[in-house]
């Protein structure tokens, strides 16, 4: 039987798609695909892994080419960095005006996190290992 | 630099967590990582990605032991299945009852995506390729 093997697109949603991308690239580093519009933003992660960030107001609509979708209020996401980095980040992130909402060292799972967020208040999670993963 | 180097946590939000749970394990064939709570499911999707749902009038609430969030509307995420499993993935949703609500073959991006709704009506497209990859 046929298996899901990944996700391909994970989403946000964000009023202010310029804000989001000036997150998203300029204090993340993503690379922006495309040239977006007042739909979404494109933001390419990692091979077959892409962020996908819609303003609400317009992937809403009724008659789109493709089916309608659109949340309001916070999102999460949780996004992987290399072992070790994670007091880079934390001072990238205070460097950019981004406060660190968390810093959170893990009992049950493995690893850390840290938490902020992007311009819509979207929480944003970085950690350096899948804190999901059995504990050996 | 550190740079992103995946999305470990994807999100989308359910008021029914059983129902959710039912369709991810049922019908998708995830595996639901432990036992669940009022407050999520985990499910294993591939190595270092997990899908998330959260009950939102849960995660929304201040005071939890990390940041709160939480999401009103349909949301989307989009899942990798095997090349060439698209029809078998339409066959395996109609027989449980899930409609299809849209077929496409993308002309600008690479590939052919199907979209289904969770319970709770966020959009699920499964496609059989990275249609954000540059076409060769």
């Amino acid at each position: 039987m046929s298996t899901i093997r990944g996700i391909l697109e994970t989403v946000l949603y964000a009023d202010d798609l310029d804000a989001a991308e000036r997150f998203y690239t300029g204090v993340l580093g993503l690379q922006r695909l495309g040239e977006g519009s007042a739909l979404m933003r494109t933001f390419r992660v990692a091979r077959e892994q892409v962020l996908l960030v819609f303003d609400p107001s317009v992937s809403e609509a009724a008659g789109r080419d493709v089916p309608s979708h659109g949340s309001r209020g916070d999102g999460h996401v949780a996004l992987l960095v290399e072992a070790g980095a994670l007091d880079d980040w934390r001072r990238r992130l205070e460097d950019a005006g981004c406060g660190v909402e968390q810093d959170v060292t893990w009992e049950t799972l493995r690893g850390r996190s840290i938490y902020t967020r992007d311009p819509a208040g979207n929480s944003v999670e970085l950690t350096e290992a899948d804190i999901w993963a059995p504990r050996v």
